[in-house]
């Protein structure tokens, strides 16, 4: 199967699925079943699972593999302002006890680093040959009012807080081979990968202000599509504007890879970044970290993209394969 | 691997991970990672996973795995009192739609009849060859005080509400090819496997009085052990007491088995029942569903299990072997 084949079929199934618990999650907490998160009387609260071979590599160290799985879920509370309040943890272990192990001891470091108190969860060692699944809740306080990623409004610009494409081009080093020290260039696009920093503190800044935020977890261009479709509008994004990392320019140009489209469609395509994507029609007040205007909403349907030599043709898949 | 060696590796492997947790999940809310539930604010929380080949079998419908995946979750908020007040759920997928949407319309089902509104999650479609592996998140509102699973006191009686014995015969008819439906007489053993029901309003009646309580998942010899084990007291068990149901009665009546110590060591070390196990000081009140007495707490640490004809030696497995 080409991965772009795999891409139309996992989110067909996906969509068919959550189409058909819409018919009874109607409470207003499940937010349509579209927003990142769940309200819980005054908390958020989120369920993000990865699943090796899907959202993590078979040799991914252990404590990787846990900063990853919370700092996912913690890039949902980011994109709605909140402050950590606890987690949930569903752990499908590994039959080999050190590989658990370095597990647990990532998500104690994870833990410390972000305070996030891991409160429960359950336990199963998964059948032989079976993939490692961690699943994981998390609860949040909004500081105020929690953005929805169906709020832009026509006219609103369009920003991304953080880089895009790092942690795509992270992977594609490693299942080529690449390994972290190898070359000192590289070890930030892995690090991107492999430990995904959430934007807790620029989320915070920003849910006062935005008409609409989300953290950028599947691709640039599918989130932004998501976006304006829960908004109701159409979303035109600016390649050029697209932010990258000195890392990740770096990198193109050991390529000798000097099509910027190219590059930025790469990178607009990546997934997993945990950026966060929001919109805005006010001015943004001070806010950590580097936030780049790339487009505007507008009421027309859709996506378009262009860049300085004119209109962009939507390539075939708009987010990560997850392969 | 036999059957017992594979309980011992997979029991091994989760309490050394739940205890490499314990080093940093040191928090009021946790309550010693050992007991059903965590509590968040004024609600109880609690997350428990079933995974195809290990909690469920290929072939169960799919609408009978939703429930499950429900019951299962509802059935720690019914061992704490408390009322169900929303779920999240991470499902990782089947590659047929067919078999999603059956565990969708399961879902809604088990949802309705419980008063549960599942209000999020997050979907992946497992690798191919992967197992069906769903995770839950339950929230629920205490009515009071939150019974511990640890709370046993020197000299409480120990009950059981509920019947115990009956999935482990409707997994073993099914195990040996047995269908719904074939033999009326063996339907209630198959149900009582595929379709659990959750002792919510029972929990309820009990939660004021109770000294522990804890539901019964993986065989009620192990559960009694751990409800010692966390109050630091020992359990002796009447062996004759254990309630079997009619249906497990009729059953073992049609094999020809008549040794009543062989019948109940085997319910009693099945699992999947979601009865309640609790213990009191005091006289209980009126509650739902069969309550019966079946043993009694002890300072002296240790599993003690008699019968009418005297000492029963403990089996080498005290619980379910998820196979």
């Amino acid at each position: 199967m080409r991965d772009c084949d795999y891409l139309a079929l996992t989110m067909t199934i996906e969509t068919a699925f959550i189409d058909a618990l819409r018919t009874f999650c109607d409470s207003d907490a499940a937010r349509g079943l579209n927003d990142d998160v769940a309200t819980l009387g005054d908390l958020v609260i989120s369920h993000d699972m990865i699943v090796e071979g899907v959202h993590f590599l078979t040799d991914d160290p252990p404590e990787d593999v846990a900063w990853k799985l919370a700092a996912v879920n913690l890039s949902d509370l980011a994109a709605k302002g909140a402050v950590p309040v606890a987690a949930i943890m569903g752990a499908g272990l590994a039959r080999d006890p050190g590989w658990n192990e370095g597990f647990a001891k990532g998500m104690g470091q994870a833990c410390a680093t972000f305070g996030l108190p891991l409160i429960g969860g359950d336990t199963v060692v998964m059948p032989a040959a079976a993939p490692i699944t961690m699943g994981m809740t998390i609860m949040g306080r909004p500081q105020g009012r929690i953005p929805h990623r169906g709020g832009a409004l026509a006219g609103d610009a369009v920003y991304v807080a953080g880089v895009i494409g790092d942690a795509g081009l992270g992977l594609a080093l490693l299942k080529a081979g690449h390994r972290l020290g190898q070359n000192q260039d590289y070890d930030p696009l892995i690090a991107a990968y492999r430990r995904p920093v959430p934007m807790l503190e620029t989320g915070r800044a920003l849910a006062p202000i935005v008409n609409a935020m989300m953290d950028v977890s599947d691709g640039l261009l599918i989130d932004a599509k998501r976006m304006a479709e829960a908004s109701g509008m159409g979303i035109t994004l600016n390649l050029d504007a697209v932010p990258l990392s000195k890392s990740a320019l770096s990198y193109w140009a050991g390529q000798g890879e000097g099509d910027q489209r190219s590059i930025r469609l790469n990178a607009a395509t990546a997934g997993d970044d945990y950026a966060l994507l929001f919109t805005a029609t006010r001015p943004l007040p001070p806010a950590p970290g580097k936030i780049t205007r790339i487009g505007t909403i507008q009421r027309e349907p859709g996506l378009r993209i262009t860049d300085s030599q004119g209109e962009v043709p939507l390539p075939d898949a708009l987010g990560w394969l997850h392969r």
